[in-house]
């Protein structure tokens, strides 16, 4: 691991002086030593995780709902919480979040579920129509306060557009690492923002440890990796759905929530969000249930789950819900912990079952997920058949991508039938 | 025409018990003859199109404002202006509308206009990721109070998908009616929904004209046509953009506004939304310009505003910006109207010019438009260019689509460059 990727209490000093409102500072996730606030991810002391420890102290609950309440229609209005400057919103971004909570009373008669109880957390409303914008709208401000010119990543999708497009909206350059013969599609959604997409002659894996190298050179000096050297800052805009979550349910928790598992860290973060909530006194401390959900070609955490372990081993994914395809998850065991301490569970679904969750989403809701929405409805079914979901409880799914870039998926389904243009050929097809 | 599309003042009688808010009667845009509400489009007298007539007296306008303001984050905030019960919210439909109006600074700086001038007013955010979410959302309820169950169009493309998704939510049967050689991306996009999706043997037009027949026919019954049945309806919904423009600026009217053209009822429903809120003195009443943006390759209310005609040569449409494509639009001789009453003008660009334009929006401000947003950000430089436009004004460019259906037109954008993964050949490609 290169030298800047860890954070020492002395040279960051000068990095302190940086405006991220409430948050006080990065501690490690493992040991709890805290450095100041800087572009490093894993602790000096044991190389755990950085994550971000706010001050929130001077929160009055009362008046920090109503300015929550009086904030604008996205992300910003829970600036006070997060790792943002406080006047974030007027600052060039896409301005991601505040997507709807559609409560599925349509899915929820299929699925069993009692009526009013059931919603889906559509994600697909975010400009570039994945939860990406969320946590790449945090990355942006610490790129902004560290002084980076250059925002960067790796990817396979989703992330790619919602970096291509929040910095040329924000005013930096972008250079987005993908494998070379990524499908000609997904290359299209990333380069039309006009920055740099960079196809490097490997597999994901290669990818990544491309941009490993890359940050501890010169040559990447003055950049950002939204998920590398950024990776605190970027992971907290998960929390959002967690607050959005609670707020659109009248300031209450839900009792359960099926979250998708790709690397772990969103479900970290939500839970993350919700004992925010609870300390801060905006939501009643009552018990919730989390659950995490892996599509069955790449299951490693639900593996490690069903088998009792704590520890979580890499699989080789082959599964049609790419988003969610990391085999060696970081934040699988903080998953695993937070499942088991909630009363939660991982479970997992084949493709067959995300391709048909999709379309029972679609046809009773309206609403076309990605196949990760896929991963969690199907998981959902799975739960409530197991008895492992309560049906009168409520129940929060998140939907964290959109359709539209995983037609493949649904390529199947078709015209129901093809007549000529006549009344006579109409009734021959039965369709009245 | 058949017999049922046309209202008469007796048999219709029983229809207006209807409770569509402050939707009063039908009224005749040429003659304005008045006939109850009902599922007809054309007058009796004259064959011209029949439009929503309003009951707006009982409005107090501060108080109006305050019940907006308190509204939800979608279109029902307007459902006083709009032709739908007032407990219109509390029954199941998408809820489009209050998708963002973006300050454009960015593009702004490239086209030559004033910062804190331009704005974008980017329909993409909707549930379908098209401006069809806000009429058909109106149909729907149209649709509820005259009693019909299956919704019906036809189309070959957004309005497909909007039709699917907003009956599979509120609980109608769909059946939509396509050419049945529609590109397989754009079929799964419509089938996904689990409506009926019927191939027509032939081209739209012969679609169109099966769906005519069918309306008058005994296999019709029962059958809301969004855009032919329930138009009047149907068309409503586009003043919410209007409405939403206005009070996103802080209830101002903006000095010019750009919208594109396919059939022109979304200019002329805009028109009409802005009248009504100067007449509710929402917004002060002051001059505002209205400019119509058309592809050259379908360019008929363009070819006639310039020839200074009051009549549109229909024509046959060639053009990428497929859903702006219509070559004999009914509401063409209104915006012509409309452009010269108000001081705007109608202008069209290229493909090529449509192309620019698409790449220019994504690359400065992020936002991916369909091929219709490409045609308005092209028709807004051109108008720049040629002193049509004032750059010193406060200006609002419609995007009412989103770019992932239409990727094709930008096929042609890729990889910057291949490396190996090394930082040797990273700095051979000399992007450092």
């Amino acid at each position: 691991m290169a030298v800047q990727t860890v954070a020492s209490t002395t040279d960051s000093a000068a990095a302190n002086s940086v405006d991220l409102g409430p948050a006080a500072a990065l501690s490690c996730r493992e040991c709890g030593h805290r450095v100041p606030l800087g572009p490093v991810f894993a602790c000096e002391e044991c190389f755990g995780p950085l994550e971000i420890a706010y001050d929130f102290s001077a929160h009055d609950t009362e008046e920090l709902r109503k300015r929550i309440e009086a904030g604008p229609a996205n992300i910003w209005r829970y600036a006070p919480l997060l790792p943002v400057p406080a006047d974030v919103a007027t600052k060039p971004n896409l301005n991601p979040g505040w997507t709807k909570l559609v409560q599925a009373d349509n899915l929820a008669r299929e699925l069993g579920v009692d009526a009013g109880k059931l919603f889906v957390k559509d994600d697909s409303g975010n400009p570039t129509h994945s939860f990406k914008d969320r946590v790449v709208a945090q990355a942006i401000e610490a790129a902004r306060a560290f002084g980076f010119t250059t925002l960067s990543c790796s990817s396979t999708g989703n992330l790619a557009g919602a970096v291509g497009a929040a910095a040329a909206r924000a005013g930096f350059r972008s250079c987005v690492f993908i494998p070379h013969d990524l499908e000609q599609g997904k290359v299209v959604m990333a380069a039309v923002y006009g920055g740099e997409l960079v196809g490097i002659e490997g597999n994901y894996d290669d990818v990544n440890r491309f941009c490993s190298e890359l940050i501890g050179d010169p040559a990447g000096e003055g950049w950002g990796f939204v998920n590398v050297n950024l990776r605190p800052y970027y992971a907290e805009g998960s929390k959002t759905l967690a607050y959005e979550i609670c707020e659109q349910l009248g300031w209450r928790l839900p009792d359960q929530l099926v979250i998708p598992i790709a690397s772990g860290s969103q479900l970290t973060k939500i839970d993350k969000g919700l004992r925010e909530l609870i300390g801060l006194g905006l939501v009643e401390d009552r018990p919730y249930k989390i659950f995490g959900a892996q599509a069955e070609g790449c299951s490693p955490v639900s593996t490690a789950y069903k088998a009792g372990h704590d520890v979580v081993r890499p699989q080789k994914p082959d599964t049609i819900a790419k988003s969610l395809a990391i085999g060696n998850p970081a934040d699988g065991p903080y998953v695993l912990d937070i499942a088991r301490r909630t009363g939660g569970a991982v479970e997992d679904v084949d493709d067959g079952r995300i391709v048909e969750a999709i379309k029972l989403l679609a046809r009773t809701e309206g609403i076309f997920a990605e196949t990760a929405g896929g991963v969690t409805v199907g998981v959902t079914r799975k739960l409530l058949e197991s008895g492992a979901l309560d049906p009168s409880l409520t129940t929060v799914v998140l939907n964290t991508g959109d359709g539209l870039k995983t037609l493949d998926a649904v390529a199947g389904t078709g015209l129901t039938a093809t007549i000529r243009p006549s009344l006579e050929s109409f009734r021959e097809a039965g369709l009245v």
